[in-house]
C-alpha cells in the first residue's frame, strides 16, 4: 500500500492532473470515480494504472476485479495519498490513468460540434456533454481550446470522452473533414447570420461555437457556410458560450424529432 | 492611498468577497469591473464605497466622477491592495461595495425562472444570465441555492442582478407569488412530464430547475402544475442544470416569437 504522497507514482499522477504539458508528454490522462471508470471500461479503453482506497464500495470492487483480470497494475493507497492524487475535495476512492486517445469517427456524421478557442474548462466540458446528449457524432476542437483531458473538462463532460470522438485538430484537418463529409459549417454569432430556428437543421450540419470573449476567429470564418444566431428578447448582450452551443444543438434535435414524426 | 492589505476596509472587503455569512450580516456585496459598475449605476443602485487603482482607464474615471458627485466614499489603492481585495486573478482596477437588494417585480410577469437548490455558483450565474436574455421577468431562488451575491455568481450572471428581480425566498413566498400571478409551475425533469416542445409556453409560465444531483425537491413538487423534459436522443443520462434551464427558457422565447409573427 502506498502511504506517502512523495511516492513517485503519486507525484506523476499529480503532474498529470495539473499540467496539460505533462499529459501531452506522457500521452496519458487521469479519470476519477466509479461512473467514469465504468464508462471507460464499457468502450474497452485501455487502463495503465489504477489507485484505490480500502473503503471502495462493491461497485468499485467489481471494476478492480476486471482490471486485475486484464493484468492492469493496481495500487491500494491511503486516504491521505488519494486526497493528494485527486483533483476533487471529495475523492471517490478510485482513480485511473488512461492512455490518450479518442473513439473512431462513424461513417455517418450528420451533427458535428466545432469549437474555436473555448478556454473555460467548465464551458468546454458542458459543451461536450450537450453534444453527446443532442446526438452529435463528433466534437472537433480547434486550436486554442482548453485541454479536453484536464480534470475539470472530464468532470463536466460526464463521460462524453467515452461516447463520442473528440478530435483536437488544426483548421486544415477540420476543413478537410467538413468538406469530405459535406457538412456545412454554421458559426454561432451574437446577431449576424440566420435566425437559428429558421435554419434547416434536419440536414447534416456542423455548428461552431467560438471563444467566450471574441467569438469565432478568422480561420473558422474561412470555413463557414453561414452564421446563425439566437435572438435575445431580453436586456442582455450575449449568452454564455456553453448555453449558446447547447441551445443550437437541441434545436437540431428538436427539428429532427419533429421531421421524423411528420 | 491605501497601500496595506491589512487596512481594515480591505479586510472587510475580503470578508464580503469570500463569505456569504458576512454578506448577510453586513447587507452588502461587492462587484468588480467597469461593465458591472456601469450597469449598477444605470439602474440607480446605491454605492457604499469604491476602490480604484491609478491606472483606471477613462471609462472607469467617468464612473468615479459620477460617484464623487454622489458623495460616495472613494479610495485609491495600490495594485497589490486591489489584487488582495479582488476575487479575480486579473482585477480591472475598479471595485464597488453595494447594499444588498433587488429590483421590484413588474406588474406583468409572463416568464419566471424558479431555482431549487442550485448549488454551483457558475450554474446559478449562468441561469440568471440566460433568464434575462430570454426575457424572464424574475428569478425566484428557493432555499438551498448558492448565494446569488457571491463573486462567482455575479460574474457569471453578467449584470442580471441589475436587470431582473432576483428574490431569495422560501417556498411559501414562491407559492404565493405563483398563485397571485396565475403562473403554472413546470418542473424540469430528466424524462417525466410533457415534452418541452409540446408545452404551450406562449402563455404565462414559471419554469423550475432543480438541484444538479437530485432534481426538484418535495416542496417544489407540491407547487408544480406539471413536469417538462427535454428528450435526449444521444447516449447521455441528463443535461447540465444550467443548460437544461436555458434550453427551456429559449424554447419559451422561440414559441413566443413564432406566435407573434403568425
Amino acid at each position: 500500500m502506498i502511504t506517502s504522497t512523495r511516492n513517485p507514482k503519486i507525484q506523476d499522477i499529480r503532474a498529470l492532473q495539473s499540467r496539460a504539458k505533462r499529459r501531452r508528454e506522457a500521452g496519458a490522462f487521469i479519470i476519477e470515480g466509479i461512473r467514469l471508470a465504468e464508462e471507460a471500461l464499457a468502450v474497452g479503453w485501455p487502463v495503465q494504472l489504477a489507485l484505490y482506497t480500502g473503503d471502495l464500495p462493491e461497485r468499485g470492487q467489481r471494476i478492480l476485479r476486471r482490471l486485475r483480470d486484464a493484468k492492469v497494475s493496481l495500487e491500494e493507497v491511503s486516504a491521505d495519498v488519494m486526497a493528494a492524487a485527486s483533483d476533487t475535495p471529495t475523492p471517490q476512492g478510485l482513480l485511473l490513468q488512461l492512455p490518450a486517445g479518442t473513439l473512431e469517427l462513424e461513417l455517418k456524421l450528420d451533427l458535428v460540434l466545432v469549437l474555436d478557442a473555448i478556454q473555460d474548462p467548465g464551458n468546454l466540458g458542458t459543451l461536450l456533454r450537450s453534444a453527446v446528449a443532442a446526438g452529435a457524432g463528433a466534437a472537433l476542437l480547434g486550436p486554442g481550446c482548453a485541454d479536453a483531458f484536464s480534470p475539470k473538462v472530464l468532470r463536466a463532460a460526464m463521460g462524453a470522452h467515452f461516447t463520442m470522438p473528440i478530435l483536437e485538430w488544426n483548421w486544415g484537418q477540420i476543413g478537410d473533414l467538413l468538406s469530405q463529409r459535406e457538412l456545412p459549417l454554421y458559426l454561432a454569432e451574437v446577431s449576424a447570420g440566420q435566425r437559428y430556428d429558421l435554419v434547416d437543421m434536419t440536414q447534416p450540419i456542423a455548428l461552431l461555437v467560438g471563444n467566450e470573449a471574441h467569438g469565432p476567429g478568422d480561420e473558422a470564418r474561412l470555413l463557414a457556410h453561414d452564421g446563425v444566431h439566437i435572438p435575445i428578447p431580453g436586456e442582455a448582450e450575449s449568452l454564455n458560450a456553453a448555453v449558446a452551443g447547447s441551445v443550437l444543438l437541441f434545436e437540431a434535435a428538436r427539428q429532427r424529432r419533429a421531421k421524423a414524426a411528420a
